[in-house]
C-alpha cells in the first residue's frame, strides 16, 4: 500500500491561503500545502460553483484514501476514541486526517469545537490534519459536501480519513455509513439516545465498539449485540462485525480496534466488496445530486410569476395542488 | 360559524366500505358515511393515483374545517391532552376528528396505537372520529399525506380536526406547524428530549401548554418560556402565545386551553392571518409536490440503462459526479 505524502509542512501556507483560482488551489494542495487544503475544504463547505470546481479538479487525483466512519450516540465517546485512534495511527507511522461532521454547529468552517479540543494534542503534528465541517441547517448539503471534502483530502494524498459524525440522527448515520469501514460506538447498557436508531446502526456497522468498557454491563451489551446480529440479516456480504471493548480515555483496546478495521479492509479488498461499495456510493451520490438539482429547479419554478396565477386558483379551490403541480412540471420533466 | 354534520352514524357502513370508485367514495363520505371516510383515508395513506383522485374530488367541498396541531416530546402527554380535549369539545356540543400522525408506526392504516387506547373512551361516540396515520418510513409522504387527509375530513364536514403528532423530530414539528393553530406541549422542567428542537417549537407555537402541572417547576418553565418569547422574534404577526397549565389526566386546565385556541382563531380570522396562513401552506404543499415529482423523475432517470455508462465513467474517474449529473439533467430540466 502506497502512502502519498499527507502532512508535509508548507512554508507557503500564508501565501497559498490567498489563492482564489480552483486549479491553483488544487495544484497547491497536491504539493502538500495545508493552507490550500484548508481553503479548498472551506470552498467545498460553502457549496456552489467553486465547490464543484474543486471537486472536479481533485477527483482524478484520488482513489487512495481509505475512509473510516465513526458514529454513535452523543456522549458515547466518539471524539475521545478518534483522538486515541490518531495516537495509535501515528504510533504505526501513518498520517491521518479527521473530518468531524457537525450539521448543527453554528460555528464557521474549520472551527475546532468543544469536545474536540483534546484533539489539539495533535495540532502541531504535521502528520495529522483535523477539520470540522458544518453546513448550517442545510441538511441535503452535508450528504453532498462530505464526499467532496473526502475527494479533496484524497487528492492531497491522505491515506486515512476518519469521518466522525456528531449526533445520532438519520443524516449522521447516513454520512458515517458511507465510509469504507463504519465503526459504531456504543456504551455498556447502550443508553436511551441510541434506541431510536438501533436498526439503522445495526445495518451500517462493520465494527462495533463498546467504549467506556470499565463500566458495568459490557458482557450484557456484547450479548445484546450478538443476538441482534444473529436475528437481523441486513448485510449484503458475509462479514461478521467484530465487537471490540475499549476505554478510549486510557487508549485501551484502541490498537485492537484498529486491527479490526484493517481486517475489514483486507476482507473488502480481497472480496471485491470495496470496489462495489465505492461504486454503489457514487451512484447514490449521483442520484442525490440529480434530485437536489431538480429540487432547486422546482423551487425556481414555483417562485416564478406564472405560478402566482396557479397558486391563486388553488386557493380559490378551482384547482387542487396536484393538478397545479402537473401544470408546472409539464414545463420541465 | 356553520357546523356541517360530522358524525352521522351510517347504516350503510358495511356496504360503502366496499366502494372502489373515488367519486362514489367522496359522494358517500359527504353524506356522513364513516366507512367511506375510513376507506378514503386509507387510500390517501397509501398514496398513488387513488390518493390524488380522492384529494381532487374532496377539495372543492372543503374550507370549513379548522385544524389544531398538538406537538411536543414523547411522554409530554399529548394523547392524554387530546383525549381530554375531545371530552371538552363534546361538552360544548361540538363534533371532533383526530388525526394521530405516527411516521414510524409499523401498523397498517387506521390502527389505534398504544398510547391512544384511552381514546377508545370515545370510540362509540358518533360525534368523534379518530384515526392514526403512518407512512412506513416514507418521510416525504407524511408532509403530503396529512393535508390530503385533512381535505377528506373537511369534505366530510368535520368542523374541528385535532392533529396530534407523535415524536418531536423535524417532520412531526413541520406537520403540526402546518395547522391553523399549533399547540406545543411541554412539561415542568421541559425534559431533555425537547432541547434539540426548542427553537423549532418556539417558532411554530401559537399556544403553549405546560402539562403535568401538578409537578414541581411550573413557574420556572413558564418564566423560561416567557423569556424565550421575549428574546426571539420569530413570529410574522403580533400574536403573543399564551401559556396554559394543564393536568390532562384530570382534565384540569383543558377548558382554558380550548378558550385560548378559540381566541387565537378569532385573532387569525379578524386579522386576515388565517387566509394568509392557508394560502402560504398551499404554496408550500405545491412546492413539495413539485419537488417530490421531480425527485421520482430523478430516480427513474438514474435507474435507466443510459446511466450505467455515465456511472462507469464516474467510477473510472473520467467524469466527476456533478458533470455526470449535468448530462442526466440536461435531458429534462
Amino acid at each position: 500500500m502506497e502512502h502519498p505524502p499527507g502532512g508535509v509542512c508548507s512554508k507557503f501556507t500564508g501565501l497559498m491561503a490567498r489563492l482564489k483560482d480552483p486549479q491553483q488551489i488544487v495544484d497547491a494542495l497536491r504539493k502538500g500545502d495545508r493552507g490550500a487544503l484548508a481553503r479548498a475544504l472551506s470552498l467545498v463547505e460553502q457549496g456552489g460553483q467553486s465547490a464543484r470546481d474543486i471537486g472536479r479538479l481533485a477527483y482524478p487525483h484520488g482513489g487512495n484514501a481509505y475512509t473510516v466512519g465513526l458514529t454513535g450516540a452523543p456522549g458515547a465517546g466518539k471524539s475521545t476514541l478518534t483522538n486515541a485512534l490518531i495516537g495509535d495511527l501515528r504510533g504505526r507511522g501513518e498520517t491521518v486526517s479527521v473530518l468531524a461532521i457537525d450539521p448543527s454547529s453554528p460555528f464557521t468552517g474549520g472551527a475546532i469545537l468543544g469536545d474536540r479540543v483534546r484533539m489539539q494534542d495533535h495540532a502541531l503534528d504535521d502528520g495529522v490534519f483535523i477539520r470540522s465541517m458544518a453546513t448550517r441547517g442545510h441538511l441535503g448539503g452535508l450528504a453532498l459536501a462530505t464526499p467532496q471534502a473526502i475527494r479533496v483530502l484524497d487528492a492531497a494524498g491522505a491515506p486515512w480519513v476518519l469521518l466522525e459524525t456528531v449526533g445520532v440522527g438519520q443524516v449522521e448515520v447516513e454520512v458515517a455509513g458511507a465510509a469504507d469501514t463504519t465503526v459504531v460506538v456504543v456504551n455498556p447498557g447502550w443508553g436511551d439516545a441510541v434506541q431510536a436508531n438501533k436498526a439503522g446502526l445495526m445495518e451500517i456497522a462493520d465494527v462495533f465498539v463498546i467504549n467506556k468498557a470499565d463500566r458495568a454491563g459490557v458482557n450484557e451489551t456484547r450479548r445484546d449485540l450478538e443476538t441482534m446480529l444473529e436475528m437481523t440479516d441486513l448485510r449484503p456480504d458475509d462479514w461478521r462485525p467484530p465487537i471490540i471493548a475499549t476505554v478510549a480515555a486510557r487508549a485501551e483496546g484502541v490498537d485492537e480496534l484498529w486491527e479490526a478495521v484493517l481486517r475489514h479492509r483486507a476482507y473488502l479488498e480481497s472480496s471485491g466488496g470495496l470496489e462495489r461499495r465505492r461504486s454503489d456510493r457514487l451512484l447514490d451520490e449521483l442520484r442525490t445530486i440529480v434530485a437536489r438539482s431538480l429540487e432547486r429547479r422546482a423551487y425556481e419554478l414555483t417562485s416564478s410569476d406564472g405560478v402566482a396565477e396557479l397558486h391563486q386558483a388553488v386557493v380559490a379551490r378551482e384547482l387542487d395542488p396536484y393538478a397545479a403541480a402537473d401544470h408546472i412540471i409539464g414545463d420541465v420533466a
